[in-house]
């Protein structure tokens, strides 16, 4: 099945301890559409300058990513210059150059319109709701958010997440949501609010699944050499998304296939980290990926009988 | 297998966002030994002063916890005072008395010297090498540590763990152990010092359990309510060791044994942290064991063919 992605293409310039990128490839709908691109038929919508150039638009073709919503605007691609430190976990962002991105009013092709599938990555509120309103016929949206909006217009946004099944954000932002600073309570009342189930992202410590009912504990790839975690909440949420557009085909997204479906999340953040911008994804192979899923079985197993 | 163990026996006076505790019983080896005492028969050696009250006695040999090896000297039982905020992994330390533990030298009852599986909790790395010295036969030694030994004397601590099967440390003090930040690498670093196995505890993120060829990513149960994270390690450790004394009795910690008794670690783990001191220890039953065990299983596990 389909599935559509709004967000940012960008140009990141990223320094951590293992090494600096100068306007490489970014942007949350780039990192979700390359990862998903491994699953499924991916539609994106976003924005970029007339400075973008064409060898970005081909690789994102290669990866067979439908670009007939990528607008090009008179202007400056979106800009992001942040960089880590030895606790890869939290970036600390030096400079956002928004330019194109700050007037950016996604609007659907109409051949976007009857996509089954539906990510709505960081932008604001408003904008996701009114996408949402575009693919009236979605059988399964999912959605992320940032504290800027939790802070910034959070009616906007408890009025987006009443139509979203599943909500992908970090720690963080899931005690600024809820109020609550226990995982538990506060994922009972995100819940209450619409998503059939939120996945709270911990960086390397993996992510929490809940769906109402029972938790997962997803687990996270221990890394010999995190090069750059910029893009890995993004991959994770492609990897997810794809997955379950893949195996899923009637929305219905049970206890199962969504664990394995956050397992695969976690297999393509594990891959977006191993180097700066995309450049894992350019070599990454089905064989590499099916590799790692044992790799993730063989991690977390252990003996059910006592 | 009986399993001994060597630590602290202590009053715990603890402040947390849920409540607070006075002179509660506490201690390193207090903790192991109960938590251990539900899987094996455990031997005790720390020190009291006169003002440790009969009651605290009386629960221990409830637990058939063997007091032998409990030293009763002249003075006043080591005092920790301490608080948590919402981030309840890392404890700010207020007040430590340390009074009769501070001359601690443990010695052996001579009817412990036998035992196959010993515990050296937290304590000097020299005295640690001097107990393993004491039971010179044992099949399997673990150990804690902290960054005031491996800061003050890593040479020591050095010699005690190229005895050492089984390390269990904070991520912190890998790090600090280690001179590595990445985990895998510091993994590969300490376990070049002796220890078989490495378990990296990360508080409510589980632990990530090292034997130089594979890693294990041990969850842990989010918890609706932590009042007091305080001997939750200790616990940890208690709920492995005696899960290994019970089921691997020649000594050989294969990975399937070892990855059973990570988990029964963290199910310890969790029932500490729902109360003060070991509140939560006095009720558990052999049922909340199981059923917890099984909760874990439904929490971590996912269909492995893809």
């Amino acid at each position: 099945m389909s599935l559509l992605v709004v967000g940012s293409v960008a140009f990141d310039t990223v320094r951590t301890p293992f090494g600096e990128i100068t306007e490489g490839l970014g942007g949350s709908a780039t990192y979700f559409a390359t990862a998903a691109s491994f699953f499924t038929d991916v539609r994106l919508v976003a924005v970029v300058g007339e400075d973008f150039p064409k060898e970005h638009i081909a690789f994102l073709k290669q990866r067979r990513i439908d670009l007939a919503g990528l607008e090009h605007s008179m202007g400056k691609t979106f800009r992001w210059r942040g960089e880590y430190g030895y606790q890869l976990n939290e970036a600390k962002t030096l400079q956002t150059d928004l330019n194109v991105f700050q007037t950016f009013h996604p609007k659907l092709p109409f051949s976007y319109t009857n996509t089954p599938y539906v990510f709505l990555a960081n932008i604001d509120p408003v904008l996701q709701l009114d996408v949402m309103k575009q693919v009236s016929s979605a059988k399964l949206i999912a959605c992320d958010t940032m504290n800027f909006w939790i802070d910034g217009n959070k009616e906007g946004l408890v009025k987006t997440l009443a139509g979203v099944d599943i909500l992908i954000i970090n720690e963080g932002e899931t005690r600024a949501l809820s109020g609550e600073f226990n995982l538990v309570k506060a994922a009972n009342k995100i819940l209450s609010l619409g998503p059939k189930a939120l996945i709270v992202k911990r960086g390397e410590y993996g992510a929490l699944m809940f769906n109402g009912k029972k938790i997962f504990t997803v687990p996270a790839y221990p890394l010999e050499s995190v090069f750059d975690p910029t893009g890995a909440g993004d991959s994770f949420a492609g990897g997810l998304m794809g997955y379950l557009a893949q195996n899923a085909p009637d929305g219905r997204i049970g206890d199962k296939v969504l664990r394995q479906a956050a397992i695969y999340g976690s297999v393509m953040a594990s891959f977006c980290v191993e180097a700066f911008s995309l450049d894992r994804m350019r070599s990454l192979t089905q064989d590499d990926i099916r590799r790692r899923y044992a790799e993730f079985v063989d991690l977390s197993s252990y003996e059910y009988q006592t």
